[in-house]
């Protein structure tokens, strides 16, 4: 199974691609999208999408997991990366894949086991369950790739569920 | 010129098609996109984008004019709508369009001449100014048409500004 993970943002999006093959994880790529500033808002949101689409065109993912955005202070910014969240899920639609999404505290659970984990630990684990030389660069790849580690343990979850007869 | 306003939503998304032919505006068209409950959002994302292609590709607008979101206390939700404004921003780029964003009390100051106008009498204005039979429903239809309005009276005054030889 391929998981793509996402987080996502205007400046900068990351992505992480990974194939679950029963309890292994392989890392098959990982980087981001970047839109240069004083750029139109709608420009970018077209270079974003062209880019989620050529990725998803290219590595063929059954599951696209995208971050869910938490409210900050700065409600500006959060509708312009939910903007472009809003592109991301459309090309990931097109594309054919299953959307999920997971919050931050998911992601943190999942990745270092502990929903109140400081940025760096999730880093730090995204490389030692990855078995990755350094941590990917810049912030926002490493937190695309502990999005996709958070699908790949959600749905390994999944699966022993069903293998057990469980049902949610 | 052909404007087309916009307030977006994910549920109802209201569009308002007006020309402006010097200080005339004429009413093309005004309806909504609507998509079902208890639907994927990616998938009501795809179908607002598909809707909005392809208004704009029957209609060719100039401008195309989308209301600001601004906070409020769910923020689940004004995400989401957030996520249908980008797909909307994106169909309108891809349309080769101008793209231009007033917030509600832009388009009441435009409409009603006072920033603090109930939504009754934005409604009641867009329908005399467009001398419509009657307001046009849901409210969403009406407000994109507001926001239509709003874009048509700056243009008004950016034209006569130029005129002057006034410079922003």
């Amino acid at each position: 199974m391929r998981i793509i993970g996402i987080d996502p943002g205007v400046a900068i999006l990351g992505y992480g691609v990974l194939d679950r093959m029963g309890n292994r994880l392989k890392v098959v790529d990982y980087g981001s999208i970047q839109t240069p500033a004083r750029t139109a808002k709608a420009t970018r949101l077209k270079q974003i999408y062209d880019a989620a689409t050529q990725l998803f065109s290219k590595t063929h993912p059954d599951v696209v997991a995208i971050e869910k955005l938490f409210f900050n202070r700065n409600t500006t910014t959060a509708f312009d990366v939910a903007q472009a969240r809003g592109v991301v899920m459309l090309a990931a639609e097109e594309a054919g894949a299953t959307i999920t999404e997971y919050t931050p505290m998911e992601v943190k659970m999942a990745v270092v086991g502990y929903g109140g984990a400081k940025k760096r630990q999730v880093q730090e684990m995204v490389k030692t369950l990855l078995c990755l030389a350094e941590i990917p660069k810049p912030d926002d790849v490493a937190d695309a790739l502990g999005v996709a580690i958070c699908q790949a343990h959600s749905t390994t979850f999944t699966d022993r569920m069903s293998i057990r007869g469980w049902k949610e």
